[in-house]
């Protein structure tokens, strides 16, 4: 199942020439799953792979350049006379957002199912569950990690007919999990199939200082969207902002030993190149997309996180 | 005095690819007044003529195409540490609508100054007036309308000698209005001025249906930025939407006598190139911008309104 992530917005607090405010949309088969909605969101949908009908949304804090967006692209969806419920999913206070925002939201032709969830919940999904865990920002803030299922481990033909279990019907019962009766007695599914494999991990981090939660969280990910709104020349700030340097990302990426880390959140003060190379002298597969960019996610066995470059506008 | 027109959004209800949502940016001299202001318009602005301070905003009326990027641009202006204050002027509900955008604004470096003005209401200006007048959409609506003085006529320095004043200071004071001793008597200001000349004249409908009211309004203005947001095959939805068809908008032009006529609220159902071509039929000197085109508007014995082409993305 494809699994890809698009840099919708990679802007921090204020939107340049190049970057839009914040969003990040996660692509997995069928599904449709935005992280943050800053202003501007719909139109860089439109502008890139449409403005496709997100299935949920996933806000990580209330800071108006995670969620201006929202108004805008629920009124949008109206015109369009959608018709299926939208879920949005937040820390507290994500109630009290909507009922400010419900004036210029106005009525609209589909449900909007808003849910306030907490650090340490986990929103149980088809193959996947959605974990919300506590970031440092000063304010209330959650992290999200989508954690693929484990998959089964590989079937061994030879060794099932070895054990009398002829080729036939039989054989996807053993991959399903049943026992099956095989000439020599019973076959159990452990002793034809190979380990299972770890499904695939991709952690977005919103707006945060380097945490040990997220290095926790993050452990082996696939992919670590992090924030790093400054350069290490302005830890000082970073800190009492609670926000990340490039490097504090680095560091945290290398101790969590994931496979990728992409830098978002830039801000107009630092050059893209002087993140990534701030952050590539500690942890060398880092990447700081544009705005359109996308990750594709492989299962580990199949290949690296794959960057690709959008249209860079 | 420089006075031309920015169109930083020339899409209707939703953004398109090329056309972010309305917001119409006037400048004139040293100053600069924004037009609404739809989602997104911060970065419109940022992507064409830098986010300048904008001194007035005005807003035709509250429908979320419009109003969706105030609190965003108001709390960039927050991040730049503006000091000067903004004012911020549409109908009645304007005081109401910054109720509710205040919780997404928060605290600001500057002073917002919210005004609501009734149409018909004049606000005095150095050197010119802003005019509020109804539209017809169906809510509380304004179209504004910048009206310069007048200005005064032309200076004729033979027809000052014949009349004793010799030329130095007294040409000064005379065409300053005052009345100056010739060698054969008192001089006039009108005995050696030119009739006085009229200002431009530049009026922006924001969402009506074509209005007998905006005809008046705009006779025989420079510019009227008219709303286009059917062709004539829709014309029934024109009336039940309270919006207008190239042709009407085109029909009124004529009948107004304006220089220039620019649709814009264009829907992502009709082609441009259609909504321009049904309004040439009747009215030849139609314009439908792109975003980031410009009109400069000359005064009237300088030549006619020019139509600028900007970099169209």
């Amino acid at each position: 199942m494809d699994l890809d992530v698009l840099f919708a917005g990679t802007a921090g607090s204020a939107p340049t020439v190049r970057r839009g405010l914040p969003a990040t949309l996660v692509r997995r088969g069928g599904e449709r799953l935005l992280f943050d909605c800053g202003e501007g969101t719909q139109r860089q949908l439109i502008r890139s792979v449409g403005l496709v009908e997100i299935d949920e949304v996933f806000i990580t804090h209330f800071h108006a350049d995670h969620v201006l967006g929202l108004p805008g692209m629920l009124k949008t969806y109206g015109l369009q006379g959608r018709q299926r419920p939208l879920s949005v999913h937040g820390p507290p206070g994500l109630t009290r957002l909507f009922e400010v925002l419900q004036p210029l939201i106005g009525r609209t032709s589909y449900e909007v199912v808003v849910q306030e969830v907490q650090a340490g919940e986990e929103l149980p999904r088809e193959g996947y569950v959605l974990a919300a865990f506590a970031v440092e920002h000063g304010v209330p803030a959650l992290g999200w990690a989508l954690v693929e299922d484990e998959r089964p481990g590989v079937f061994d033909p030879a060794r099932a007919v070895a054990l009398g279990v002829p080729s036939g019907p039989d054989f996807g019962r053993l991959q399903r999990g049943e026992t099956v009766e095989g000439a020599q007695g019973e076959v159990r599914p452990d002793q034809v199939m190979g380990e299972s494999r770890r499904g695939r991990k991709v952690v977005l981090t919103g707006d945060t200082a380097a945490c040990e939660m997220t290095a926790a969280v993050a452990h082996e990910a696939d992919l670590l969207v992090h924030e790093a709104t400054f350069l290490e020349e302005e830890a000082e700030r970073a800190r009492i902002t609670c926000h990340s340097t490039a490097g504090d990302a680095a560091r945290l990426a290398a101790k969590a030993a994931v496979r990728m880390l992409a830098l978002t959140h830039l801000s107009s003060r630092h050059p893209a190149g002087a993140i990534r190379d701030e952050a590539r002298a500690t942890f060398e597969e880092t990447i700081v997309p544009r705005d359109f960019d996308r990750v594709l996610v492989p299962f580990a066995e199949r290949g690296s996180p794959e960057h690709l470059f959008g249209d860079g506008s």
